[in-house]
C-alpha cells in the first residue's frame, strides 16, 4: 500500500496518540500533551485532525476497519469453519498484539464519543461481532452447540480483548502460540459441550 | 453481619461513587460531583473518606476482600477439582453481576491508585489470581493440559470480567444461567484440549 505524506504523518500521529491515551487516558490528555509526544506544534497537529475527539475517532476507525478487512483476508477461500473461526482467532491475537495501546483505548474509551462520530464506530463493530457470531454459528451446525451462541461470542472476544491487561507480546508466550491456546480452549470447550457437557447447575 | 452506622453510610458513598466513576471515569469525577449524586455534604463526605483517591481505593479494597471471601466459603468442604472451578466460576459471576459497576472501576481504574494503596490492591488481586491458578492447576492434574495455566486462568478472567462491556444481568439470561455458560464452556475446553487437540498452528 502505497501511503501518502499526509497518511504517513496522520497514522504516526493516531500511534503516538493511542499511546498516550492509553497511558493516561483519553479525558485527561490535552493537545497540548500530544504536542510534547509527536514532536509536532499545535498547528501542526491541527492539519491533521480538528481535535482531539476527531482524533480518537480516528484511531477508533483505522483499528477497526483494518482488523475488519483483515479477517476478511484470513478467512477468504477458507471454508471449514473449524478453520474458519480458528484464522479469525490468530488474526485477531496477532493484530491486536501489535496494537497493544490501541486495544485499550478501544476498551477503555468506547463511550468517550458521541453523535456521528460514536454511531459510525458502533456500525463497524456490529460487523465484526456479527462475522464472529456467524463463524460460531457455522461451527455449531448443523446441530447446535449447548452453549448459546450470543454468549459464546462474547466469551471469546473477552478472553481474546483482556490480553491488554496482562500480556507482554514480547514475553514468552508468543501471539502465535496464544493464539493457538485460546483457540483449543475455545473450540474444543464449544464443540465437547455438545458431546460431553458437564452440569454445572445453572 | 451487623453494621454500624459509619459502615452502612461508607457502604452507601462507595456503591454510588462507583456507579458515578463507572458512567463518567474516575479522573472527571470531583468530590462536588459525589456530594450532589450522594446528597451529602461535602464536609460530610470527608468525615468517611480523605479524598477521592481514598474512596477508589475503599471501592477496590471492599470489592476484592469480598470476593476473595465470598469465594472462600463458596469451596469450603466441596474437594472435587472440576466443581471447585464451577463454584468458584458462579461465585464471580453472581458477585460482579451484583457489582457490575465496580467491575468497570476495578477494570478501568487499576491504574488510578499509587504507593501503598496499590500495594495493598494487587496484593489482594495476586490472592485471588492465584486461588483461580490453583483450581485450575488441580483441574490438570495428575497428566497436565495441553493449555498453560497461567493463559488459562487469564483467558477464564478475561470471558468473565468482560461480561461488564456487554452483559444485562436482568434479561434474559440470568447469572446462573451465564455462569453454567462459562463453566460448560471453559471446563470442557479444559479438559477436552488433553484428549482431542485440535491443531492451530501455533
Amino acid at each position: 500500500m502505497v501511503m501518502s505524506t499526509f497518511d504517513t504523518r496522520l497514522e504516526r500521529l493516531q500511534t503516538i496518540a493511542a499511546r498516550v491515551f492509553a497511558e493516561k487516558g483519553y479525558h485527561p490528555t490535552t493537545m497540548r500533551d500530544l504536542a510534547r509526544e509527536t514532536g509536532m506544534s499545535l498547528a501542526g497537529m491541527y492539519h491533521y485532525v480538528s481535535g482531539k475527539d476527531e482524533l480518537l475517532h480516528s484511531i477508533q476507525r483505522r483499528c477497526f476497519t483494518e482488523v475488519l478487512q483483515g479477517a476478511e483476508a484470513a478467512l477468504a477461500e477458507v471454508s471449514d469453519p473449524s478453520e474458519r473461526l480458528e484464522r479469525f482467532i490468530r488474526h485477531h491475537i496477532t493484530f491486536f498484539a501489535r496494537h497493544m495501546s490501541e486495544m485499550k483505548v478501544l476498551s477503555h474509551e468506547a463511550e468517550s464519543l458521541s453523535g456521528d462520530r460514536l454511531a459510525t464506530i458502533n456500525a463497524l463493530k456490529r460487523r465484526y461481532v456479527a462475522m464472529l457470531s456467524r463463524l460460531i454459528g457455522d461451527v455449531c451446525d448443523p446441530d447446535g452447540c449447548e452453549v448459546d451462541e450470543n454468549v459464546a461470542s462474547y466469551a471469546l472476544f473477552g478472553m481474546m480483548n483482556w490480553i491488554y491487561t496482562w500480556y507482554d507480546p514480547a514475553g514468552a508466550v508468543s501471539p502465535q502460540a496464544l493464539a493457538g491456546q485460546f483457540t483449543r480452549l475455545f473450540l474444543n470447550g464449544l464443540t465437547a459441550s455438545t458431546a460431553a457437557p458437564v452440569t454445572p447447575g445453572g
